[in-house]
């Protein structure tokens, strides 16, 4: 989709307003995903100074100027060696006319330690502050071309957990699932996956985090599938667990439970409600069922260009206290519920705060036995 | 391959070697990369804690404990929340017996800038440090079983070569050509990319970094593609620059320079001379050839379990006085040569440095005609 070029000037006006409460006098942009958010383009290693007032500088290596420029419509100025680089980026700073410049770099995961601090020793003079305070602001609320994408994102999402759930049987390996359905819906539009694929089978459900495995699918097994395919940069999430053959009583059991607790909290959001009630009412429903110390808090996040950002509170406690607001994506099902014994399950859904909570993903969700 | 657990209790010993030389009294791990190095063990978020005297203590969420033990073979410790985590992580830097215990942690690209912000405020008795004076020392000489990894690495980067170039002809998108290619060499047995494949066609074969967008390849154009398939942790890397249809003069002169560069370059290296050496004789050729404002500096970088790793210059300008040792594994070829108007060129390759120079990539590198 063509995002007019307008919508790229009205969000860095929004970032030098930001800027101007905040008391930040520029901002530098690292991430890939703050880039394309300000100009639409997609290039690895971007840097780009947008100062309180005036006009955004994109820096480029010399071979991508003319590209850089089409792209951004904004102005370039190329470097071919690092030092170039920073004596631009220096020369940025004096070019704002204060003595101490503050100066927000985002300090999340695409900027690493030994950045900072290198950057810090190379320019005293400015005082870095983490740039959250002005990109999460814009970032959490979605426009009209976000959404759009963020609905095709989802779609695929879809489209990829059909493909997965199809493929499980006994004697297939977590990777060869893995492989096929990322392959499809690379080919049916997906840029790339945000994160490598879970395909968590037997014991490995009860994981944390996952990936996919030599670990061959058996009878019996409880495995969750969790994907996060993009869009445009515009990454939707699904997580759906499925059993192999037929359901216990205790799969059964710890599966509904799941989801009646997920269908509740899609239920409760609504503006106004922040990310810990969220997480007490999840801990009082456990509890009732005598699961209570089972319950892993970070049930909801948010998911754009980022497919984990603000509110982000398993990273950033902070965001605990965010609250819901209209104009957001969450992502509602984070947690695993996992049982020693009987195995993990989680349920996972990409959704939109309008007037409504919309559900952007819309695979079934009840417990399914496969294979 | 399974690697006897032996290797790694080696590994961990020699670390707290290198603490003991550094003064650290213990490394906090946190990158998938070096668990691995460590444990053998591909886990997400992962957390180890090395005490400079005594066993290591690994972290994981408590339904993974099981298979942790199975294939570290070391301590488990099981959290829940993340109080939990850190109650752990504190009680065992009190278990070190020293008042401002120094910790290492690895400040590259795989710890955020927030964390360590946040770890030094949450741990005002801890002294922070880099750990690369412990990790990179160990982590630039592979062993007999990294090597072996690191071949079949190179022979999936060869296949993955080798299925692009014959991809290509007039028409197909560089996005057609990545899915395929990627396909095919995780159905081969590669982990994963290390990073998403360039196929950087026509004026986008200037660019410094890449990736492979809707364009269409076009008859003239250059076509660079540089690839780098995981194996069981280890990487690969391989660039080379083809032609579509008939090579233009200037395509086949900016074409032989780049390889008569790399090709001395390779004769070049042995113990004891420095990444900065090889720059410098590269300026000197590119000089000769009236082209010395087109060299781009970095041209050669350590490849391991990262597809880049020291000595990494373009990133850690101190890499650049790194002396080649035995036991190294190294890319040739890493920056591009970008001529407006003609294109740019990489040709480049993996090698290890034994008794001789050893090319662990081999598919043909002279200027290929193709489509």
């Amino acid at each position: 989709m063509k995002i007019p070029r307008q919508v790229y000037r009205q969000r860095i006006r929004k970032s030098q307003e930001l800027m101007d409460d905040q008391g930040i006098d520029a901002l530098i942009v690292l991430s890939l995903e703050n880039y394309r958010y300000f100009t639409g383009d997609l290039r690895k290693q971007p840097r780009m100074l947008i100062p309180r007032e005036g006009d955004p500088l994109v820096l480029v290596f010399e071979g991508e100027k003319e590209e850089a420029e089409e792209k951004t419509g904004m102005e370039i100025k190329t470097y071919r060696a690092m030092h170039e680089m920073m004596g631009i980026i220096i020369k940025f700073f004096n070019s704002l006319g204060v003595e101490t410049p503050k100066v927000g770099i985002e300090m999340e995961f695409s900027t690493p330690a030994f950045l900072i601090d290198r950057f810090r020793i190379a320019n005293p003079h400015v005082e870095v502050v983490d740039a959250k305070p002005v990109i999460s602001p814009l970032r959490k609320i979605k426009d009209q071309y976000e959404l759009h994408l963020m609905k095709k994102a989802a779609k695929l999402a879809d489209t990829a957990m059909e493909k997965a759930v199809d493929m499980l049987k006994p004697g297939i390996t977590e990777r060869e699932v893995a492989i096929e359905v990322e392959y499809v819906i690379r080919k049916k539009g997906a840029e790339r996956l945000a994160f490598p694929m879970f395909v968590n089978s037997g014991g490995r459900s009860q994981w944390l985090h996952g990936m996919a495995t030599e670990k061959r699918i058996e009878e019996g097994d409880l495995v969750l599938i969790d994907i996060g395919p993009v869009y445009e940069g515009y990454c939707a999430d699904i997580a759906r667990t499925v059993v192999i053959g037929k359901a216990t009583e205790e799969q059964k059991k710890i599966h509904g439970l799941y989801l009646e607790m997920q269908e509740k909290i899609i239920e409760m959001i609504e503006p106004g409600i922040t990310i810990l009630d969220i997480d007490r009412h999840n801990e009082k429903f456990m509890k009732k069922h005598g699961m209570k110390e089972l319950y892993v808090k970070g049930f909801l996040h948010g998911i754009g260009l980022n497919f984990e950002e603000t509110p982000f509170p398993t990273i950033f406690p902070e965001d605990q206290m965010e609250e819901v607001e209209k104009g957001m994506v969450l992502a509602a099902g984070h947690s695993v519920l996992a049982v020693k014994g009987t195995g993990g399950v989680r349920v996972e859904d990409t959704l939109f705060v309008g007037d409504e909570v919309e559900q952007f993903t819309s695979f079934p969700k009840e417990l399914m036995e496969v294979g």
